[in-house]
């Protein structure tokens, strides 16, 4: 750098924004929220309206009310968002039962296959150093791990962090700093499960502002992908926003990452580089309502929530940010996916997306910066079934369940004081002869479905027919990396326990098909 | 006006907006949108986002989360705004059977009584011109007219726009200039139940604007309550807007409201009188979920709608609106009812409320001026039962009822898609022993009841037995006004009618006790 360079930049963050703005791909920020709904903000109708910046950041940037996640569960939902492509092609599903939920609890035996290629892994192309934050979920075997599949670093965790556990019948889930071990969830990283209290958040706050002053000071380009957990049960907040929310723990939990994300948002500005930084905010399926007021956020006026393919299950709260670049204060009608955060990404980090495979993910590019519409349809999937179907306004299901009557009659409710008869379905029923057809705009709710007799459902039928016999035609299902099961893969002595003394012995591997009741 | 003034007043909107501020009371504008839902607007979540008008006037004033209307249903809850009384103190209820909503259909005998006191008789003291525009609802008989009870001026209709009629049967329902009638519904003022198009709102926009000139010219205080009642079933809209929502028929019609909203806040502004003018916008009950998803709103997460005590029922879109008095971009937490407009209005037009009576309505200046939170209780009635009462986040219900099975198997429900066991209940059960009780915060779907057992259900319980005990001790309900009907009373021959040759026979006086069935 010249002397006079050097004068010049006396401001520092001035300097930082002015190179990383002219000479690297921008920056990406991925702000992934577990089981948030869509109505737990306060721009999305949460009455308590305790995210101001989380509507700041929506005044300053683009909202996404058609916004979709590719499955109603945390693993096959992440799994999508960083391959751009639909579980049932990345594998992450399950084939053991029609129609079923699976994800990566720590007795899974598979993970994310070494043959799908990850966000980051194409970002390296150009030269971007990527950074997860949190929950991973794509399996929690060695090979499985954030830093075998393209990210640069890590701080979190593989698993939900469920417990605590005893760890002779079962292993509490650790913590990785990169590619080992730092500690265990309820050991050395607490989790009060009676007060709900835990400094996660703030760890995972620090941690990416940390990540971000780092590479604003290199001058490199950075992907953050920022999963904290802190709204999935159980929830959990930090001392100072314990019992501030008026919606209980679970409001807290909102509070703190609200909070954390206007510091995020903050932190680009003071460094300067918040008009070379897409900053994307979602969550990774609709709010876990059947486990009620306390451990649960919300859907809004949507039916249902996570686990199901209703509204409630699989729209989620989603807001681009990018000053100068996104225009500030704007609504997009687009329907969107998480899988599009894959090819959007890529688009503007200027790598092009593999062209062996199908991607599923839409480059968002012309809508976050012309606010145009692409067409597209958005398929809803449960394990290896299409569920339904949007297109446009309309949304098609061929397949309605919410959970089976032996769950309901134990108190499982995944629709809690929501039913319509003949679509929150306790068995699995099939309607592809003749499906269930909803137009979302005039019944967000999924209350009316149109009458078979009409002219309406004849036409949508007709569209809705050859987008899914095309979508159908296509499909060729990747190898399901969710059937097995096995105590003897969890997680007894993860990398770099040997170093921390903290290696717990499995048992004999003894794997089952994994049971996956809905 | 001294030549020199004249000249200095080139510009004659802001001659006026100072002229007007520093010499009379403020304008009050309350705007009263009908069957309006709180999940409407945008910003309380309507994924629709059609509301740009109502969202920016919340981004300039102040948002209410928590406010509530004094009954769910049309006729009480106005008389309740403009008295600042609950409906059983001021007449607006029936005593024909227990808990029944009654209002003012044209077979009504009664309306609002002589010796209630309304806001603009009061608004007088200080020399308050005032115009209702749209829908009265308090009386179609000559005795109960807007002009009776302290309008200036009226443009508008005493009943809902329900019909065509056969006028040998049953008159269409009569358009009133102040006075007299100017038409009727279905004849000069059409509306074609069969497109939704109509061209009221406009015609209701265009006197609003009229009126607010007139009156900024003249430099004399104004109290406009604009009514309009295009979101009541049969929904319209003017051609305009007809097709332009995605939200259906309803929608157009909430889009157009918004338009007019924002033209009407844009004129205050171009006139330079937006220092001196008090707008509040809210709904005079829940949405119509009962209607279906064409001719009805949405009261986002909540609980059923129009004509139930559950929060969909009452709880309201809210905002007020005053730039340089009321601080931009707030949320109010406050509980607030439609009664508060009338003390808020008395209280920044400095007139004192009348002392010889019981008025529930709160100051609300505190509220709007500095943010302070006013402890309150909320009585949620139908007819002449108290049934719920909310003390900060917690709701009692000591009765609960939807509607009853027979409507209920005749396919009418209160409640579509949603049912809560043993809240949502079909028969009128009493609770008024163990009352349930839910925390709105944490619940604001009222889908769990707090357990009996648990301290925090004690707790509540006390508090709120010594609220409701005191409010029933003090109690003295009025003269119900809504007990009788007659066919001979309906708007046969209104003022007016003979001079547009519209005078109608009507058929011998046999009046009967109204049939109230929910």
């Amino acid at each position: 750098m010249s002397l006079l360079k050097t004068v010049i930049c006396v401001l520092w963050a001035v300097c930082v924004g002015q190179t990383a703005g002219s000479q690297n791909g921008p920056n990406i920020i991925i702000m992934l929220m577990d089981d948030m709904g869509w109505g737990d903000l306060g721009v999305f109708g949460e009455p308590s309206k305790e995210t101001p910046n989380l509507d700041l950041m929506t005044a300053q940037g683009m909202l996404f009310p058609n916004f979709y996640t590719a499955n109603p569960l945390c693993s096959p939902s992440r799994a999508a968002l960083l391959t751009g492509r639909l579980p049932v092609r990345n594998g992450f599903y399950t084939t053991n039962a029609h129609a079923r939920n699976a994800y990566t609890p720590q007795e899974i035996v598979g993970g994310i296959s070494q043959d799908e290629i990850l966000l980051p892994e194409l970002l390296k192309k150009k030269d971007y150093v990527s950074k997860i934050i949190g929950k991973w979920h794509l399996g929690h075997r060695t090979q499985y791990l954030p830093l075998k599949h393209g990210f640069d670093e890590w701080l979190g965790s593989p698993n939900c962090h469920f417990g605590p556990y005893n760890n002779s019948v079962r292993p509490n889930i650790p913590v990785y700093n990169n590619s080992e071990m730092t500690g265990r969830y309820y050991e050395e990283f607490e989790i009060n499960v009676k007060t709900g209290e835990s400094n996660l958040t703030q760890i995972y706050l620090k941690e990416g502002l940390d990540f971000i002053s780092q590479q604003a000071m290199a001058q490199r380009p950075f992907f953050l992908y920022w999963a904290p957990d802190a709204t999935h049960a159980p929830v959990y907040a930090s001392e100072r926003f314990l019992g501030k929310s008026q919606r209980g723990r679970y409001g807290d939990a909102v509070m703190e990452l609200d909070d954390s994300i206007g510091q995020i948002l903050a932190h680009l500005v003071s460094l300067g580089i918040q008009n070379n930084t897409l900053v994307f905010f979602t969550s990774d399926n609709g709010a876990a309502v059947m486990s009620g007021p306390h451990q649960s956020g919300s859907n809004g006026p949507f039916l249902c929530g996570k686990e199901t393919t209703f509204e409630g299950g699989m729209r989620e709260p989603a807001i681009a940010w990018w000053p100068g670049r996104i225009p500030a204060g704007t609504v997009s009608y687009q329907l969107g996916s998480v899988m599009d955060l894959f090819s959007t990404s890529l688009s503007v980090a200027g790598v092009l997306p593999p062209d062996d495979r199908v991607i599923d993910g839409l480059d968002l590019s012309p809508v976050l910066f012309n606010n145009s519409l692409l067409d597209r349809p958005i398929f809803y999937y449960r394990g290896n079934q299409m569920m339904a179907v949007r297109i446009g306004q309309y949304k098609a299901h061929y397949w309605t369940w919410s959970n089976s009557w032996e769950e309901f009659n134990m108190g499982i409710n995944f629709c809690p004081g929501q039913e319509v008869p003949g679509v929150t379905t306790h068995t699995p029923e099939e309607h592809t002869m003749q499906p269930l057809i909803f137009h979302l705009g005039h019944d967000p709710g999924e209350r009316y479905p149109i009458s078979v007799q009409s002219k309406e459902y004849r036409d949508v039928h007709r569209q809705v027919t050859a987008v899914v016999e095309k979508h159908l035609k296509d499909l060729i299902p990747g190898m399901p990396q969710l059937n097995m099961c096995d105590l003897a893969v969890m997680n007894w002595s993860p990398p770099g326990c040997e170093r921390l003394g903290k290696c717990l012995k499995p048992p004999q591997s003894n794997p089952w098909k994994c049971d996956w009741p809905h």
